[in-house]
């Protein structure tokens, strides 16, 4: 973090049940137990690192009532219900200081058509451009440089950093959060072969985002070919992910970074798909399915199954198959050998 | 899509050659036949799908002229000579509804350099840069805060979407189509190791992109180190795309999502390269070579071939491989099994 | 290059000890000595392509004092001490010329917060938005539509090309370079899943680049949860990068592109990474390692390995095992052979 508080007002933001200890000077950081360095913040979020409190250098650590150590010299614990959630309120005020929100309103350098719905309480800032049509929602704030196209609809409460691209007639509901320069609604990737040219096949559909999506910066969602391409509430996207025309991705799911998804597939509810992994187009995927990082997903999964590899299959195989890979030179020796004996004993046959 | 039309409507654009059956109240969907609802339009666009007209729920159908099935109650069949051309003509009207183009000329909120040259039938849109000696030609779209660099040339009718970067002295030929964020001319991708310090080879080439090119959002086309980057004519490039310095791709090629290629690689013509795949750099790959999702080439491809895995190789000896590897437990419990029985030959003998 | 200049201007530019012969006409192009034609510059600039000399088409040479064969009609060599050194002075002229630098000052038409220090000789171009408390140092030049957040700090020299995005917080050294929509501090990818939903892990630390580092374009930055990501003093990142949130990358790595960083990984000092290389959470690459295009590497690297493959192994082992693999298909014959010939020497028995 960049900025300093006292160890008064860290405990007038977390509200301890009780402090044990003292420490002077300014908190100007937060870190793990293992890395904190003096003027430091950590805390003890997760039980097992429980035997890491007592080494820590940190000049302040946030416990739970039944951490029973004592802090060293020049060293405060604030003892806390749950310091992992002290510690999100701590960090929540921290946030609104580096990054303080906006004022609503529609910033002059911003252009915005005559009959764009821009709601009151909406921060639309420089250089944004809203066309004629499009709808901004409560709360919602555009940052800057941001593009939101003709009749496209931005729900309550988004967030969409400078260089977001919404293209025409695009839905994003409440809470989602756009990195910056995401693009959202680009033209599906579709052509046919006629007389030896790729002739384009319209993309005249739309991309409908729920409730509390986040998408991170430089991701591309296609537009569907005559639908809808959906990404589904509660869903998190990494960076640099590309999502093809008419793909419908459940609720809650999450995708890493560079993942890529061709056209048409399904990815039901809690899928996660872990980094620059693939899926091959019209593809589905079950609900709950883990894929490892790099997998290349080239036929449907069923649900609440583990997948690894090119091309992916289930993980305890994929595994088992990796490090017999690994042993294919012990393999060709032995059978090497064994088709020298077999020869001798051919021979002394 | 997100527009209602009436069946008279529709027929007015289609301009069928007959009509059986009809149905009431607005057309508000395109779908295919197997997943159309009431309401929705669908089309019998290939023979094979012959069987689905008579179930599908949608409400009109384009069907071929030899097509002789039977409408359902409140079902309209519109016949039209070639249902994917006539599908084509509407889903253009709908894409003009949705997305008018701007009117010719230069908004008020563009930057334009006062020696650029932009043709009195193009729209310049508002928060676009165009710098000094830049040409925008005729009917070209520039829709919101696009970058034309110094000298660059933007061809007849091209379309740049928000937030496209055009790097100095970069040339697009007619119907060039980029997508939002993409950028085009950033410095190649070279350095001399001097002292421990990796000191910048100088870019100073361009790139030039022929005529019906599109390039999908987000993708990002390096400049030459002296002469020319090349994307030729036709060729389509997916989202999320990387193009190093110095390479030549022939015309009438298909890169699909997040493939990347290496310096200096030519690409001929009616090459197709699926999601993910990487080229090497100073590689050739012949005319018309297929290459499968995430397939690494590392050598030159011949002409016609299809090549598929890492390193990619002849796509039916990849199949049969990948087919073997998986067969690798069974391999191994062989070999162990041969061992024994050698062994005990081996005693016995 | 998109430039003439005659032999005069080139010799006083590169400043030859001697001239052997002559030539007419503009120089209209550099190229290397086997693909250079009439009109163009070649160069000597590595003695294995010595011979090359002899048999090249360009009008105009540079070779070092040591070479002793004779221009043929029509072609001028330029003796100079170091041919690559007088390339890349001719080349920086010519840069210059293509893309002059800007004058110094404020645009017009950018934003600037009113407590935002922007140096007197800093260039910021049109429609850049810089925040409150930002800072952009002496002769920094921020192109165009380029964002630097709240209490952003750009040092002495920085290049931002159009569409740079640089997030409230986030620190560059002096005479980094970052090409058109770089984003640099966009959130760390972090959740905890509470309830079945994806609670966002707060990212309140920013992200460090120090000096002399470039970063190609559309390549995404993370910034830390509490701490700093950092990008290492002469570090060179190519396009369509990933680096995710807490990654330490030291001094004069190449990372080529769309290399995948996953949070947390340490990568030291002169490390090399090629295009399409992923890396997993948590891991530390050491000094001096090279991975391979596409390797993916899960788990710690030693310093001054060479490593490949997927999972990634050391790069000579790696090499044996893709043979081998490619050698299944026999590998499973011979192990048919060897059980028939078993089975009859077993019956034999």
């Amino acid at each position: 973090m960049q900025l300093a508080f006292t160890p008064d007002e860290i405990a007038a933001i977390v509200q301890p049940r009780a402090a044990r200890g003292t420490t002077t000077g300014p908190i100007r950081g937060i870190a793990a137990l293992g890395t904190a360095r003096p003027g430091d913040l950590s805390f003890l979020g997760n039980p097992k690192y429980k035997a890491e409190v007592a080494g820590t250098q940190a000049s302040l650590v946030l416990v739970p009532p039944d951490y029973i150590g004592d802090p060293r010299p020049d060293q405060l614990f604030l003892v806390v219900d749950q310091p992992s959630i002290a510690l999100a309120r701590l960090c929540a005020r921290i946030e609104l200081m580096l990054r303080p929100p906006p004022p609503p309103g529609v910033h002059s350098a911003a252009i915005i058509a005559p009959d764009a719905l821009i709601a009151a309480t909406a921060a639309v800032g420089p250089l944004c451009v809203v066309e004629a049509g499009a709808r901004v929602g409560e709360r919602a704030c555009l940052q800057a440089s941001v593009f939101v196209g003709r009749n496209a609809v931005i729900g309550d409460d988004c967030q969409l950093m400078p260089g977001v691209r919404i293209y025409p007639g695009c839905q994003l509901g409440q809470r989602v959060r756009l990195h910056a320069n995401v693009v959202v609604g680009s033209d599906g990737f579709g052509y046919e072969l006629i007389n030896g040219r790729h002739e384009k096949v319209p993309q005249i559909g739309q991309v409908v985002i729920e409730d509390d999506v986040e998408i991170g910066a430089g991701s591309t969602i296609d537009r569907a070919r005559f639908g809808r391409t959906v990404i589904g509430e509660g869903t998190k996207i990494d960076n640099l992910v590309q999502v093809g025309h008419n793909v419908v991705i459940g609720k809650h799911c999450i995708l890493c970074a560079q993942v890529g998804i061709s056209g048409s597939v399904t990815i039901e509810d809690y899928v996660v798909l872990a980094g620059q992994a693939g899926v091959g187009g019209h593809i589905t995927i079950g609900r709950g399915v883990k894929a490892g990082g790099r997998a290349a997903i080239t036929a449907d999964v069923p649900a609440d199954t583990y997948v690894n590899g090119n091309p992916a299959i289930p993980y305890m195989l994929e595994r088992r198959i990796a490090v017999l890979k690994q042993r294919l030179p012990e393999l060709f020796h032995r059978v090497d050998e064994l088709e020298a004996q077999v020869k001798k004993l051919a021979g002394a046959g």
